[in-house]
């Protein structure tokens, strides 16, 4: 087992890069990524970090010269000849081959663009410009580097049995929970904590834990590397980022309207069965599945990710019902600020009533809160997001008005074209 | 760093043997040992291993051929090049050579006499019989091996995962009393916790937390290998054994009586400085004390061990002052039965008025308590004592009458001899 806070001691990591595999990324982004390589492979698309915590000033606290290496070892990375074997034999969501040769072939010679950065008023602008299905591939990996930078610097100063008790109450933190959801009947879960994780051995030692510590009820994890190493279920289907892109290359407000579902279309013919997942709230859930088309109702489920998280069970299971599907046998994925009280006041509401299924992020792989004296790793909201398309910019709405995202023009007219009346504000953790 | 999980883990200790070297030992024990190989090289003593907690059932829980194989280990080893080195060459105490010639000879060519083992009652019945400074170094390998199987014992079910928070847990209880000794002014304190510690791996990662975590308020370790390897002060004087084996070898009342001082006589010839410590409570504090001749009011110090220390310590302090002697030179050291509430208030008390230090033992090494589930590692009391010398029993009385050990006609003959009238018992926990 990796002692990890050894690993974080000795030279604070200067042996471990902190992305080590193209590979070590969600699996949505690889899904997403094969539907963008087939239908815009030429889009031309700009990411750029977002950091909704103002206070915390990554400039000031991470080395710009650090940050250039952790992302240029990045750009040096390819896939390896096992990540690809991994990818092109491996069973995913009971399918062979979900990964195309024409994909493989591409993504085997992939190496990722360059990125863009500066520094201005104590936050890094990164961004990332290119063709799409190369650009999208920054989002995670971008992430983490700056979320365990962040980590690194806040530990720098600790000394070698500090840190390792730092490790020991993060693990019995984690151990805490493990307890708690254990005798949930039912349960399942599955770790989404990569973009935010502390660390890469933080994320795989939390991962293991929870497989040791809650069997079958731990469904798998959305990242690939860890996946693949520790022969587990690689979990996720699509995010914002395709709405998004649709959105922005909408030439009149009616293909604007239209454009959720033109993305859902397309994954129709690529997908099917647990992979067929909507995710209803960039533009608002109501006005998205009010307008929906009958065949997205077949689907078999929808992930909740912003909003408040029951309301938008009771909403969905009412709209399968109005459209004549049966809720139990759908299924309903909370991915969004969970913890461990939370997931199991879920669990009681809805287990029954529809197939629940908890995507538990930050707070899993993440939650430092306590840990230090000075709160040095507090959790914060950092986000990497599609800002334009083809020089348009990209909107999110969502069912929080406090994840807006977009240029405030262009916000109030999507507010219009989808029917976005009052939202309710909810405070943005991480 | 060692990762003790993982070392428990794997094969449960198979390739860790609990003693791995012959001065994995209390520093005391070889100053004894030293002593009784010029005093008394020839004597024969038996020691044997006594559970004080007859509800923890070390034959059940313990298999038998574990046990021959670790003591049968500890009989195979003899002095490495580099122990025996570190022995004659380092410094202790302040004194160079502190290891004559003639005893360090002796102890490169020593190898631990045979022992005798039974089971009987759930018990073990673990005897050593032989001259006396050989027979006394099975005190302490002894005791841990027992110690260690009792753990492995309680852990051997558990998985790897667990096992890494139990000692997670472990470490952050630790670490806890660290931060409430820090603010401490002129706190000195030592690790007593060898004989009873809950394995190797755990009492050297102890000891370099309190070195980290404490700094110069941590004064050393009592344990030998782990002194030579952290380059740390090694720590201890004497014990009971040296006055209880001249009581039983006393032919009379009156040389009874006198036994006690003659141990000290004996040891004030061969030490000086803060090795002139007087343990006074074997027979009796008050007794002791009250008959002490004077040149013993002019040794350094004074170790608490039963009874109640801050009575023990305003005994020893108004002893002094009857002496003329001024306390604020004099040296207290407590040890018995210590965790952090008691040391932070014994300082509190006596911190100006004596110098203070503080011998800790099992609540440092081996505080599980409430760390598993069914509280397979609560803390309970084992001793290995010298029984009896030249065939005559051997009798403790202390100030606790119910740590006395002997048989009951001997203990009442010492009570009349030392004039011992009623006693406080107090609970011994461990």
């Amino acid at each position: 087992m990796v002692d990890i806070a050894t690993r974080v001691w000795n030279h604070k990591w200067k042996i471990d890069p902190i992305v080590r595999s193209l590979i070590d990324t969600d699996f949505y982004k690889l899904l997403m990524c094969q539907s963008v390589f087939r239908n815009h492979p030429d889009t031309q698309v700009t990411f750029s970090l977002i950091n909704r915590s103002k206070s915390i000033r990554l400039a000031d606290l991470i080395d710009e010269g650090e940050l250039r290496e952790q992302l240029d070892h990045i750009r040096s990375l390819s896939l390896t000849r096992g990540e690809s074997t991994w990818l092109r034999g491996n069973t995913f969501y009971g399918k062979r081959q979900m990964f195309t040769p024409a994909f493989m072939e591409w993504f085997e010679n992939l190496r990722l663009p360059p990125y863009h950065l500066e520094k201005h008023d104590g936050q890094y602008e990164l961004t990332f410009e290119g063709n799409w299905p190369e650009v999208m591939l920054w989002e995670i990996p971008a992430l983490a580097v700056l979320m365990e930078l962040r980590g690194r610097a806040a530990l720098r100063d600790m000394g070698r049995f500090e840190l390792q008790v730092l490790y020991a109450r993060a693990m019995t933190k984690l151990w805490e929970k493990v307890e708690k959801l254990r005798p949930i009947d039912n349960l399942r879960l599955a770790d989404f904590g990569t973009r935010r994780r502390h660390s890469f051995l933080w994320q795989d030692w939390c991962v293991q834990a929870m497989t040791e510590g809650l069997g079958e009820r731990f469904a798998g994890t959305s990242n690939c590397l860890i996946a693949k190493n520790r022969d587990m279920e690689a979990i996720g289907t699509n995010a914002h980022e395709l709405p998004m892109v649709y959105a922005a290359l909408a030439d009149s407000d009616a293909a604007l309207r239209q454009a959720p579902y033109d993305v859902l279309a397309d994954w129709h013919e690529e997908h099917e069965g647990n992979l067929r997942i909507i995710l209803p709230d960039t533009y608002g859930t109501k006005g998205f599945l009010d307008g929906a088309p009958d065949w997205l109702a077949g689907w078999t489920g929808i992930r909740i990710d912003s909003g408040d998280p029951a309301t938008g069970a009771e909403n969905a299971i009412n709209w399968w019902k109005s459209r004549g599907e049966d809720p139990r046998e759908k299924l309903v994925i909370f991915s969004d600020g969970l913890d461990v009280d939370k997931i199991i006041e879920l669990q009681k509401q809805f287990a029954g009533r529809v197939r629940v299924s908890f995507g538990w992020g930050t707070m899993l792989t993440n939650d430092f809160k306590g840990l230090t004296q000075n709160e040095a790793l507090v959790p914060f909201s950092l986000v990497c997001k599609a800002v334009s398309a083809e020089g348009r910019p990209t909107v999110k709405l969502s069912d929080n008005p406090n994840k807006a995202m977009g240029p405030e023009d262009e916000i109030a007219r999507y507010k219009r074209v989808f029917g976005v009346g009052e939202q309710v504000g909810m405070e943005v953790v991480v």
